[in-house]
């Protein structure tokens, strides 16, 4: 016999799975539902559903969304030749909230993970190769990431589309932003000093 | 036009309202789910109605169950002659996680607040009454909080009790262990040299 009835106990275990949140923080999660006006609970469980049954890929670029294309590849003020290569959504809000990025994506759903046996099937590229294909696109960023899979993926994508007639680029490579350089790994340092650029006080 | 399609920002939301859980937290939780096999997020999704709809207060103490009455009452190896008097249900999980009490409890579901006009209706009290009506119980130990609800509340309930012929008692108030003298309020400060006890090598 546990120390929760068994309906709650059930209700724990799956607050205690998601990212972040410990057995002590789903019990009072929990807990805290028993707490709330019923139609909030009756709401959260249908947003579940909700989540589970309308978040689908974007047909053009696989980003989630809740229509058949997400708002990005919607909004006609973005530049629309210019496609930023990630493996997944979560990658795609990490860019666009830095605010910096007005072009589009194309969201892979996956890498190439020679480890794992995982080639180049493993990427949904097709919609992306038809939109080069019709000449839609002049600049390619790959921003995999800069693990095993995503520097096999990177590399498998830029012999893909060399011959293709766009611009090729990769997201740089190097020391983090306020790291302080004696804790940074040597693999990142390595990187850092490959991708060194000219620098002047006109050209930080 | 927001960073993430409607139907997951609502349930970002619902993860947001969550205590401990803050946007940043919500937002990973809400891209987790759609990571999820789908059955897992239906079951969660069950999880909440089934909360809602089967825990219900015990009808003995008012403990939250799944059943008529709760697996503590229905423990018969429990001493079911002493009573702690708590607030809330999560009050009867905290004592129990200490493993030291083998009694039974009645849950108030509310304390008497006289700033808030909440007087002695507040508290849920008649099945307990009962229970000392018909000579069952011998001991009650108030556990309401220490805060000025919780004090009011036991003040009330000693003045109730004290002609029923039970022993009444009050948790231990004072210094909490594992604590630095000089940074311990002056409330639990006064109340430990209040109840100081008499102290030997043999009666620690």
């Amino acid at each position: 016999m546990g120390l929760f009835p068994d309906t709650l106990e059930i209700l724990i275990k799956h607050f205690e799975r998601l990212p972040g949140i410990g057995r002590r923080s789903a019990e009072r999660c929990a807990l805290y539902i028993l707490e709330m006006p019923p139609k909030d609970v009756q709401g959260f469980s249908q947003a579940l559903v909700n989540a589970l049954q309308r978040i689908k890929p974007c047909q053009r670029c696989n980003n989630i969304t809740d229509r058949q294309i997400c708002s990005i590849c919607e909004d006609s003020s973005r530049d629309h030749s210019l496609v930023c290569i990630v493996e997944e959504p979560k990658d795609v809000f990490a860019l666009e909230k830095t605010g910096k990025f007005k072009g589009v994506y194309h969201v892979l759903l996956g890498t190439i993970d020679p480890l794992e046996s995982k080639g180049p099937q493993s990427l949904h590229l097709r919609q992306l190769l038809n939109r080069i294909d019709k000449g839609e696109i002049k600049e390619v960023i790959i921003a995999t990431d800069s693990d095993a899979q995503g520097e096999a993926t990177a590399a498998y994508l830029a012999d893909l589309f060399k011959d293709k007639g766009v611009l090729l680029t990769r997201i740089g490579l190097g020391v983090p932003m306020g790291a302080d350089l004696e804790l940074v790994d040597i693999f990142s340092l390595s990187k850092a000093l490959e991708n060194r650029k000219p620098f002047s006080p006109n050209n930080q």
